[in-house]
């Protein structure tokens, strides 16, 4: 079951530079692990911001909330989630 | 090159029946003919709405407006598209 | 699986009056055969608009969007889907 | 009397830990105890977001505002409330 | 129990105007009645706009949607609704 | 001469404690002093929000000017203000 | 009293052509005579837009309103209304 | 004196086949002469939109709103306009 | 050649009071100056807020812009410009 | 390959300003260094905002990001993209 969500990163600017750095790191590598997985299918950065478009394909509703809110960077994102159907059109 | 693209479907409630369905045929053609050729790299639906959300893949932005352009269902829709860049923890 | 769903409804005046009286009947029918069978768990009118707040329960994003697109009045309405997941306070 | 309640929780980051975890400890209890009370009929997560809908059963436009004001996280979140009436279609 | 109601007027340019003063002379009949019972408490026009802000009694949310429903002007008009409390501060 | 006035309080997390309690002891009696003089009409809390609408009676936009921006928690608030005038329906 | 006024004309398309002229000739007359007499203070038109900018100086809001939906295109402009007062810089 | 124009076009449906080409013709030999003169200084199409961004250069305002509202597709278009000024970093 | 000006003002609550007073004496100074050489024509406070509409009368852009990016208030102001031509029904 | 991009800065009031100035040279020569290159084509302020439009020429998305993300102003900046193809009626 597919899911697009886009996530705006805004990052306070009297956050520390290194525990920044700290949560950036550990963003990677968790959104690296569900990369290999197959939850997070897609992964691109919109140009000229510090936001993504990603696609999830997960069993239910609550595994994506899951998912998200233990993002490292949760507590400074802006998400929105938007549902997706199998389009009557899609060779796939 | 790849670009986001959002699509919202609004056909006037006075057109013919028989002509939307001739469009929206022609409009399933064109749509999966790009498909096949590797161009329009995946469609969704989005839930409950007369819209959809696509990835295309092309060279130019000329290519892509050349395409959009030419939708059977263009004079009947509002685009947005989003370009989209590589992103730093894609595993792809 | 809960969705949250909002349905504006916006009839065009220029509908025959008999016409708009049929698609309203079928669609209560509509409505109220999933109600029975516990999929369209919810419906609230909002005070003062020709809307109505509802919640569905369904296995798949797929079963969700082949129920709202084909509810009768599904061309004279503008809908609105938001995914819901368990709250860790709720007590349900 | 039911309405429809949307609340957005934005904690201010530099908000010392342990006083956000106190404060959503009481919110958590007290929204609990107007659960089982049955006035806060439902509490859902929104996916992906901080925030919740829920739907109350108050008397009074004066009851929900006094419980709504009164949540320890008031301070800190964005409200938007929709009342609601009953559905002509509803079968309950 | 207080409500705070904006209602915006638009009507379609091809209504014959016959039966549009029809609806405006109903519209005014039913709101003076509403008036007068003491329901429709205050009754403003907004400076320059075919529109108005009122201020609703009632006992109930379903009393009030069927009010508004009700209007002869209902299918022509977008209506928002805004729920009231006591408001500590006021002297009455 | 009647105007709608919306006010949203957003006073700052960091704003110490006693001196917010001191400038609202000081919005509260100035507020209730223009009840009394009949120039602040009518204030509603909205609910759920710290909002109120509120009506005034003035004789000049100068007037209302010098009274909103004299409110102790002008600083703090967001204002709207809305020009009414006579609705030819109203029975008062 | 003053109050700056914007406005928006938005003429249907399928408005017969002479039906439009004669009405844009009394807005011009209109507008013209309020002009002469002080009341229309100043009107600008908005760089590429079927629009205007204008000052209005009246008596009162009621004042106001009996002018702006006595304007010939009342029905088929979006009007905005400011209410303005005097700036404790302005040198006038 | 530069200014940046967005220019949306929505051509009603029902306007008959030939005279939206004939209009489009005069509007593309009304533009093609004015970039000629220097005066329609750039000319973009917004990728998958019937929407141009543009760059004009002009003596003045007035200059600027005749061109506009003398372009054949004025009553079909939504048009923005945004002054532009020399920026410090700019080395031309 | 005329512009309609609106600016915002917004300073941060923690800016000291007394560096906030010499801003606005500055300001005040700036703004009665260009007013007594013609180029800011007019000066109104919009009512309920800490905001302004301005038509100010100059040669271009340019001048325009460093005109108001001189404001000493302008890092603590949100401004939006409309460019204004001549009316063809004003009477000036 | 063209886009329009829209740049808003917002640097915090509390961001020293040495290191503001330090920044603001950064960017200065970055990006003349870029419009020497001609990839940076246009850079135009906006009148009466810290704001700018500006027109790049590049190869693919990944380098417009790249160029964009690597601003010195990037990490306070809203930046918007449009992707721009050639117009049918440009003469260029």
């Amino acid at each position: 079951m597919l899911f697009l969500v886009r996530m705006d990163v805004q990052i306070p600017h009297d956050l520390p530079a290194d525990k920044a750095e700290e949560i950036k790191a550990r963003e990677k590598a968790y959104s690296q692990d569900l990369q290999r997985q197959g939850k997070w299918q897609a992964l691109y950065r919109v140009v000229g911001e510090y936001a993504n478009y990603s696609v999830f394909d997960v069993e239910t509703n609550d595994e994506l909330h899951t998912m998200l809110s233990s993002l490292p960077l949760f507590p400074y994102m802006k998400i929105q989630v938007t549902p997706l159907a199998r389009h009557p059109s899609s060779i796939r």
